[in-house]
């Protein structure tokens, strides 16, 4: 078994607000996040597969097939867009770096034919990262 | 004569639009940065003083007071902010990164006491930057 | 489950030197690094924490906190310092990657409330790094 | 038990092509990579080594034995090497980062004395890389 | 004034061989890179374009027709390529990084409308660049 | 005419302390750097070089004879040393990054034959350098 990985990236925007909480306890828990004109970040996805290796072509997947599926299910999705305001799972859940990387691993576990989705990292800014395997998915 | 540059980041939302024009117009020039909702990026500051070397102390100019005036012209008021909505010189400019090193070099001018404002750059995605020396300023 | 990992910087001057060696010993053995007069790097840490997302926040544990604790525990005690003589645990520990690791391991394992320390990553350079996951810690 | 990574580059020309097909059936899985006048990377290697510390040194493995083994298995026989037709398992499988990646760990895994290895991972550009932990191997 | 810079990449393969010089000659002045089965780089390329802010778009130059032209002039002729086989320029001329460089502006300079053609940057490797401002073009 | 730069690296210790000055004012001005057991950074080193090709070579200088001297003058005396002890130029000249790349301009500037010494940049972290020209020198 080995494992592949490939990055794409997306611009979009968010902000963090819990409707059920007052103003004063959203800028408790997510300060500068809670402000609703929303800010924005330069996301860095990378799409782990696992599998065996084709002798015929050496690959586990097709890049260009693994590059194409990220583009479609992920990338035209988010990228320039509010995330809280046009991506659809972001109305009922906050779109923190955690939701996100949740909320790619939906999108594409049941697309990928050759090979497992194995792990989905999000990168919100360099120096913040998140790592999703599936449990609980 | 010797230039220091020191850097910071911001997280900010954006979009491209000119009222003058119709939404067909917007769409052909700006593409997917005529979204309304704004998407957004972290933005990297570079800003570059020159100067001399103060024998006394061996700096051009004190790090801890420039890091403290790029926090207080520019970070404070751009980071987790809604640019074209929050940060007043886009009411008026569209904050494309062109703007947004000229926007910066004008809150930054005159602020230097020691050394003298020599370049700024911005990067709005690492692929991506723009080089301001106040020509025209 | 999902994994949460924030990274920090600190600057710090050591050698490498066992006491119980000769001075011929601790050269042929650590090189360059058994000069006594010392020198630094920018190390990188990565602190990698596990646990379930919280519903209302979207959080695994607020990132401000994290940041705050690897501050208070690590940061401000190994920043701008000589690991040798100004940190306790390296007077009688040399202070490779593989000991740092450790020892910021046991600096943060009690600290954490809200998810589970799961991994610690230290980079000396950004050729070399070392992983510790707490077995034996 | 701990981990540690040690990073190492070599420059190499490749193609991919299988014998086997036809010259469209080769363009059509492997699109540009199927030019046989070869193109090229700057591969980075990470080679990670697992193992108790040695309390005497504080080391798993002694970094300069691990960057000369690291050398003398790899570097000096890919760097500025055509893979296709200077390295020898490249002449029965097809240099995909994958069987790259295979290649290293057959190289290495009888040469580390202190220590164990414990994983493989090459980048082919900065957006693409694999891992492999011997499994198979 | 203002100077805008985008990045691009391509991956080729290379080697240095004057044909006026014997085996001997060419290996002690380009050592390894004198191996005429060839090697290859990950290639990044940052074109630099001057001009002035177009008040109406609050550009410089228009970012998707400046990457459309370093595509059809340069990408698309130098990617997934042996530079001395394949690409006319170098038939004639070492495929140096000092070369590369020349050879890209000769290729871009008539083709930038809006803005002037300003700086051509070319990384071989992350430790090596080479900088061209059309003097002696 | 064109420019070739080329990086290398070297960690080293230092600390800054004006022996005219109290503890107090050493303080004040420097903070955390005035520490006298001294911490330590990975450095990077630029060195640009500016000259014609040659054209039966295809080089501005030797990258081979470059990196020889850049080794020999540079890297070789200051790297894994204590800058304030073992590096002679600095038992007069606080240690800052401006006094280093100026040090670094005097120790290259009669060195390189093919060539002109352009300029020389040191990054002190990822987010602070210096650039000396020869200005002064």
């Amino acid at each position: 078994m080995i494992l592949l990985t490939r990055k794409a990236e997306f611009s979009s925007a968010h902000f963090y607000w819990n409707p059920d909480w007052s103003e004063e306890e959203n800028v408790r828990v997510f300060g500068k996040c809670a402000n609703r004109q929303g800010h924005g970040h330069n996301y860095t996805l990378e799409v782990t597969v696992a599998g065996e290796i084709e002798p015929v072509s050496g690959f586990v997947i097709d890049l260009k097939l693994l590059k194409e599926i990220m583009e479609r299910e992920v990338v035209s999705v988010y990228d320039h867009r509010h995330l809280n305001f046009e991506v659809p799972e972001f109305a009922e859940m906050i779109p923190t770096t955690e939701n996100i990387a949740l909320a790619i691993w939906r999108r594409l576990v049941g697309k990928i034919e050759n090979g497992r989705l194995h792990r989905v990292r999000v990168y919100e800014m360099p120096d913040l990262f998140v790592d999703f395997y599936g449990e609980g998915a």
